[in-house]
């Protein structure tokens, strides 16, 4: 077997340096963004033309004095104040939910061996004793709370970055793109660095302070530790869910009102519902987004510890091995830390055109290190060979294998980048097709859309398939947990990117609603255009990641149940495939109508404001926007409760009323099932918005026979681009919490249904 | 364990009387619907003011005379010669499809025992000697070709009928719209009949030829028969598929050019693809349909055949037990026929609003008979108890434990049947609440019915779900194929039912081209509104039975290829799982794509006509109809071979590079996920286009606020249906295809994939 390189000394001093490096560079960040000031000092003093700098200025037609940065930063106020209060509302009900939650998970696995405090024979080695099921029960519990604040605090402050670097982008536009370009993409890396950091930070010291009480039962140490992912997780039900109905009830009920009825242009501050939909960029995209990959990053590793636990790795007590997950992230973020400095320090942007392939630059410049960096600490921190636990038998697996493993994830989710990218981007001929549809009507455009959405789900699922079968047969379950881990191990750079999407959109929200001059709208349009083909990678990667991840937790909780085959032949676990399969449906029917009923009630709340509020039309009244912003608010979180309960009750029902069986079945049907509709969902979606951009920008003599604005086809395009946002933003996306959240639900559940589970059949 | 009271002599007698009777019943109601005269003796004799019967008329306003007969006339045989003309280039293309398959079964399973002519011992009974390999290919491939033929006969005598019918329906409609009503109903179960009682006498008499050579070796006999399945299921691929793109094309096609850019209205005789558009409805739902059905008959009765051969039914050789599917289906033909009197002869409509609850009727008759029916053939037929073959394992089965496997099967079939209708049917608030949200315009009409579609799924799945699991569990493989059988039970009244519908629907079309008055449109659109519904719920039975099928063949093919479990932990079958449920999605982009396609290429001869013939627009010159037919034909031929390729090679290639598990994997995976996709798929489109005549019909206060006709809501809601279209006549039915010739297919070439596949795996 031989032994690992690198000294347990070594990792328990790499993992949190790593973590101290990425906060601290997420701190450099933001204070290179706080730089560009926002109001102080404008009135009197420095003189300088634009209120806060001496470098080169090229704009304002008369436009710009102080009232434009006071106005922005007032904008930027009142969006700040809307995402705080909608993000407080939440935690009201999350910390509801977490309380709740928490006393069921300690009652749940407490009962397993009737809340006994006598150590018991291990699971897995009946000549050792373990800590009794009650000791499980109250770390699962501690573990799962540290997991929920962990992404709460990592969703919260992704959002006050955001919230604070919006205006900043738009003044920062009056200078170039190039310098609006930097500072949107240093504030999505905030937040990615903060995210990736503090993750692995709270993983490593909560393994650590277990460690303690645990001492050499590691078996039940990451066993607990799998709360960790459960809490991660649930609060992604909120931040994607929840978030997820927020923006596109604001987006559709503005739309609705303001374009429709009253003619006015997206982003008009007479419309009283334009600060929650600014606002909902935030939560949605930022910080559900942030949420759903913190919880997929949780999981993975979680699913990964608890296999190398009851392995060679656990079993001989090798750290650094039973670590490697971490270490993983660990040059995660390292890695990533360099790439960012391509996209901010090395090179300079220009010219638009020179946004979208800095950005995909960003995605292969990463993936190319960090394949390099996986190799160094595969070889440094696992032994030439060693075994995997593999459904109860043991597996050797060699370091090249582990490394090929995690290799295979990091290249798969590049690939589904790609084809995201292809399929999304109006760059290409898909999309342009789909904009060519228009021409014969709302119809064909739907049909088209519809039928890309499914041809583009072709290519990742056969690179899902082929990072399966390779880390499956290399290292079994363990192999999978990993390559999901490697898709991840870029999450950094990924939430950078992503964020920079919707920090962009806002920052063109602010110059139409601050009245600045149309150039610098142009200049926002322009990055808000490539941040919408990199949202819909970051989609690409999350439900990629998730697909990698159910299937982990999936293997985690099969083995945790102590069940050795899942068969389909058998009718129990049939029956749970095709209900499982069914699921994702039943979902997204009610995610696509809570976004209806939300939306509805924000129409209402507008067409009120237009009617009672005198000289509101002629933009001598400001509308009441924080109405708007709590209307969205209140009916997003009531409205995800159907959808959340679906999630959270399906594992606890099926387990308890059918079995382990069932519930296997469940989960693997949900999972193939889901991935496919997330997919085209979000896929659909990306397309329809971006054919109506192809039309509105007119970049191409076949663009401009369709358009211009106003033209029919570009009418048949915004039908297409309404129905898309439900699509992509609310039910595509959240089915990634609807696959990940039951698998690691019935993982920390596991032994509870096993000793108690299968009501029914027991009858 | 006893033995039944049926002798080996009843059955033998029971099974072609039965058969032979549901002949001479068709042919008794095709008597019944000739006796409507259509042109002779129209001119001079009889003098009555109709033409031919002295019977009551209540219409005319000065409208009727003989030339609005002779008009009839002759739109009716240009739409039964384009029917005929298609059905005959078809059959071209399936000739060449039948030789080449034929050569393949041959070859792939001869090469099995390398075409060896000498006996072996029996796979499952090694004491015993069974036939050689060479024999099983020789009559596998003759029970394919009686397979596709009867489907092909069956299939076209369906249409011949169908376009036989349709204009008299449209006289009928003259005289009230009972008399109609029963025109067209006869006529669909001319259909129904015909279909259900050719497909029991073949395949009786092919299972009473092939004995003469197999004599005691039942297992090769009934692993050769099917053979029957496939040929059954291959030329519904032509029937679903191709028809599918057919009708759709030439529906889209019209109205693109027709409706929106000339603005005549629908099934106006000016528009040059009006004929193909009435072609369409026959070849797509009387044709596709029937096929459809046909091809999962053939298919549960050959999975049952199948396992019983190698259970206690088969070892023990006895006989009526062995022959049980086929006495189901005898006893349903019988329960059918009586069914039929109560909407014929027992009761007569008179009312448009009693058509609906006649037909619903027509299916809680048909299944409180069969309940009944069932309880006694099996009570006859069947030993108190015996035993079945389950994956390695003998199953003891009692007699009432097969009694409710089939009637699980069947009353499944009637709450699919009526959750169809209560999501597509416009009597209800599904449907009026997408009506609803057309006030809002498109965009919600679309989301909602998307919504609605995939809500629709959650009853019918579980529906699927018990079926499945009561059955499994009673009698493992055997229990589902005789469930499926359940539910096919009553095939003639469910084919009748629905074959109604296109027939109503070119009834409308014929009354609309003839030029006859408003009054008797309004009776055809009545009779057309109940089609709908009832194509809805036949499309629900079809996509439930093709569930319970796939997973028939599915058991057999694992247990002819020696397979005892489908494991999901296993890499193999989880890749397997993952990309089977990919296929549905694929498969889906290729039927709507090729639907846009072809009718694309229809809108430009539409075009082409409409500019090139002078006086068309005014009346005065007749369209090249020819023309129009042609080109539908040649592009849905065309058209259909993407998706016909996906469908047969996916289990070729998987089964030769990937192997057995793999194979499995994949056909549990499009199981599953397909499934979902064909019912949300065909009830969305329902939805929508009863959305439309909803608004259209303005019955209820709600209503009369969207319309009318022609208002932004209705516009609206056309928009819908139109992208239903596609979705609930081509894509969605056509999954019934996929996932059913893909087991068939696996489970033919099993022996073959079984010795020689895995190519990749064995590098």
């Amino acid at each position: 077997m031989g032994s690992a390189v690198l000294s347990e000394m070594a990792t328990e001093i790499i993992i949190p340096l790593c973590a101290v490096i990425g906060i601290a560079f997420s701190l450099v960040q933001w204070y290179l963004v706080s730089r560009v000031r926002l109001t102080p000092e404008i009135h009197g003093s420095s003189g300088a033309k634009n209120g806060f700098n001496d470098s080169l200025i090229e704009e304002e037609e008369g436009l710009n004095d102080q009232t434009v940065v006071t106005k922005c930063a007032d904008i930027q106020n009142a969006i700040s104040e809307g995402a705080t209060s909608f993000l407080f509302t939440e935690y009201k009900y999350v910390g509801i939910f977490m309380v709740a939650f928490a006393i069921l998970i300690f009652v749940f696995l407490g009962s397993v061996e009737g809340f006994s405090t006598k150590s018991r024979p291990c699971t897995y080695d009946a000549q050792k004793v373990c800590k009794p099921a009650l000791a499980t029960a109250i770390f699962s519990t501690i573990s799962f709370l540290l997991g929920a604040v962990t992404s709460v605090v990592s969703g919260f402050l992704g959002m006050k970055i955001a919230t604070y670097a919006n205006a900043r982008t738009t003044l920062e536009a009056r200078k170039g793109v190039g310098k609006a370009f930097i500072t949107a993409f240093r504030s999505g890396a905030v937040m990615g660095f903060l995210l990736a950091a503090n993750g692995l930070l709270v993983l490593y010291i909560a393994i650590n302070v277990f460690k303690l009480y645990y001492g050499d039962d590691w078996e039940g140490l990451f066993e607990s530790i799998t709360g960790y992912g459960l809490g991660g997780s649930s609060m992604a039900l909120f931040g994607r869910v929840g978030g997820g109905i927020y923006t596109k009830a604001a987006d559709v009920g503005a739309d609705l009102v303001g374009k429709v009825e009253r003619n006015i242009p997206e982003d008009d501050p007479r419309n009283p519902a334009v600060i929650a939909d600014n606002v909902g960029d935030n939560v949605g995209d930022i910080a559900g987004m942030g949420s759903d990959l913190f919880g997929s990053y949780a999981e993975s590793s979680c699913a990964a510890l608890v296999v190398a636990s009851i392995s060679s790795f656990g079993v001989n007590h090798e750290f650094s091995g039973m670590l490697y997950p971490l270490l993983v992230s660990s040059v995660g973020i390292l890695v990533c830390l360099i790439t960012t400095l391509f996209a901010t320090d090395f090179f300079e942007i220009k010219a638009v055109k020179e946004i979208e392939p800095a950005l995909k630059k960003q995605l292969i410049i990463s993936t190319i290190l960090m394949t390099v960096g996986i190799a160094i600490i595969t070889w440094l921190s696992v032994s030439p060979s060693f075994t995997i636990y593999s459904f109860g038998t043991q597996k050797v697996v060699k370091n090249w294998q582990l490394f090929l493993c995690v290799a295979v994830g990091l290249w798969a989710g590049l690939i589904i980048g790609f084809v995201t990218e292809y399929y999304t981007s109006n760059a290409y001929s898909p999309v342009q097709d789909v904009a060519d549809s228009c021409r014969t009507g709302a119809a064909t455009n739907v049909i088209f859309g519809l039928a890309l959405g499914y041809k583009s789900v072709i290519i990742p699922i056969f690179a899902i398939a082929v990072s399966i079968y390779v880390s499956f047969s290399f290292a079994a379950m363990y192999g999978i947990a990993v390559a999901a881990l490697g898709m991840l191990s870029t999450i950094a750079t990924g939430l950078a990117i992503d964020a920079y999407g919707p920090i962009s959109d806002n920052a063109g929200g602010i110059a139409e609603m601050a009245g600045m001059s149309h150039r610098i709208r142009e200049r926002t349009d322009a990055l808000d255009a490539a941040g919408n083909t990199t949202a819909a990678i970051g989609k690409g990667f999350a439900i990629g990641s998730a697909a990698l991840v159910s299937l982990a937790l999936f293997g985690a909780f099969v083995s945790r149940a102590g069940i050795s085959t899942v068969d389909v032949l058998s009718p129990k676990v049939f029956i749970g495939l095709i209900v499982g399969a069914m699921l994702p449906y039943w979902f997204s029917a009610m995610t696509m109508k809570s976004v209806g009923s939300a939306a509805l009630k924000m129409v209402e709340e507008v067409r009120r404001q237009f009617n009672t509020i005198p000289g509101l039309m002629e933009g001598h009244a400001k509308p009441d926007y924080a109405t708007c912003v709590k209307i969205s608010t209140d009916a997003s979180i009531k409205e995800m409760i159907p959808p959340g309960a679906l999630v959270m009750l399906t594992p606890l029902i099926v387990g308890i009323f059918f079995g382990i069986e069932t519930l296997s079945g469940v989960l693997a049907g949900s999972l193939v099932s889901g991935v496919q509709i997330a997919i085209s969902a979000s896929n659909t979606g990306g397309a329809w918005d971006n054919a109506k951009k192809y039309i509105e920008a007119g970049a191409s003599e076949h663009a401009r026979t369709l358009g211009p604005k106003g033209s029919d086809p570009h009418k048949a395009a915004v039908i297409g681009d309404t129905i898309g946002d439900p699509l992509k933003d609310t039910s595509g996306p959240s089915l990634n919490i609807l696959i990940k959240l039951m698998a690691v639900e019935s993982l920390v559940f596991a032994p509870f249904f096993a000793t108690h589970g299968g009501l029914l059949f027991k009858i």
